[in-house]
């Protein structure tokens, strides 16, 4: 499709762990500034891929309803706990385990993602779309210079994706309409929610998301509107 | 005090109309406008005194619970539909009613509020503490160029200042207590009560919110934390 194509889309709505910043190599440099600080040796990329597996099953307690609503602090918190009692790590100080869950907050972009994102800030609103709370993406934007016109947290809809309520919500206080709404993420299933609502959709691929050996979300799996190699490649689709 | 005194400061947290915008000058800009294409004679200075004295009393149904939630653009419809009747302004098309409730959507800033924002936004998350809704924040950023770290509409409380939910929400949602952050306004009743729950405070004069016959928050009427001219004095005031 052609850029015009689109010119009835008023803002791109974003997923931001794995599509906007490297949540791996953040954690895993946290990871190792702590181990060489408390000599604790541990792997820390297995670490990371631990701490981000427990993820998804710990916002599905919350989507079920087994636990109350809680933001992506807590259940990181709660993940992290259960992890460094697995690997028999003691002695650490509350602050010292509230710095590093706070990791999440220091996550760095890839690296085409603040020159594309202030490419796309030209034509679009640009908001977050994402299970994050809104402080950590406030503090990770603030860091790493995102311009977000809006940072939009889970606390919005008190919902995580791929619930409907955690997209609709967003469009909804946007004050636009889902298909004038375009999600973009790295992530197929989050796409195929996206466009069930009506969204539009587009694929940045992330292939080092996951590491060396990533399997996942290598290739758009769904007719997206748009397939981008990076979001510098999408402002050149959307003709920004 | 010395701008080390608020070295604890995280965030500023802006009321928005009147004390970042010119709502009053906006709105007459776009009601003459409207009044020439249509061939309305109306004093439009009045009317957007008239408009914006609904403004508190329609909040108000809100907050007692008289009538259910409902964001500042239906409040704004609602007083405006009346206005208009009370005026005997028939003929309007429905997108023309809506432009022109949208005025509120298209305010400009005072002279100094980017350059001020933008030099405060160095050294603090700055955070819109609001009436106004998501949507029209967000628009009314977009096109003045408003540096905002975090954009929070009413709707992230679902209530209106100065119900203390309103301030606290905010706060908790920028993921720190209400000490550490400083609400700005131009009202001194907002002020007070932002004050009465551990916020710190600045108060900035707008002198001409109201037009040359101002009589209301000319002068500080508290003990605020900082009394600023303008925001490059409030920035100056907080070493920005």
């Amino acid at each position: 499709m052609s850029a015009s194509s689109f010119d009835a889309v008023g803002a791109l709505t974003f997923d931001v762990f794995g599509t906007v910043v490297d949540w791996r190599a953040g954690v895993v440099r946290d990871g190792v500034e702590l181990g060489h600080a408390k000599g604790i040796d541990l792997d820390w990329p297995a670490f990371a891929d631990a701490w981000r597996a427990l993820y998804q099953p710990a916002m599905q307690r919350v989507r079920t309803g087994e636990i109350d609503w809680c933001v992506l602090d807590d259940l990181h918190r709660m993940n992290l706990d259960e992890l460094l009692t697995h690997h028999g790590v003691a002695g650490l100080t509350e602050d010292e385990i509230d710095h590093f869950n706070r990791a999440w907050h220091r996550l760095d972009p890839w690296p085409d993602a603040v020159a594309g994102l202030t490419r796309l800030k030209t034509k679009f609103i640009l908001s977050t779309l994402s299970s994050g709370n809104t402080a950590l993406l406030v503090n990770m934007a603030k860091r790493a210079g995102l311009p977000w016109d809006v940072v939009l947290g889970a606390e919005t809809a008190s919902a995580y994706k791929p619930q409907p309520r955690a997209y609709l919500r967003n469009t909804e206080m946007l004050g636009l309409p889902p298909e004038r709404c375009m999600m973009v993420a790295a992530h197929n299933g989050d796409l195929a929610a996206a466009s069930a609502l009506g969204m539009k959709t587009a694929f940045v691929c992330r292939a080092q998301e996951h590491g060396p050996g990533q399997t996942s979300d290598l290739e758009p799996g769904g007719a997206w509107d748009i397939v981008a190699e990076d979001f510098l490649d999408l402002a050149d689709k959307l003709g920004c």
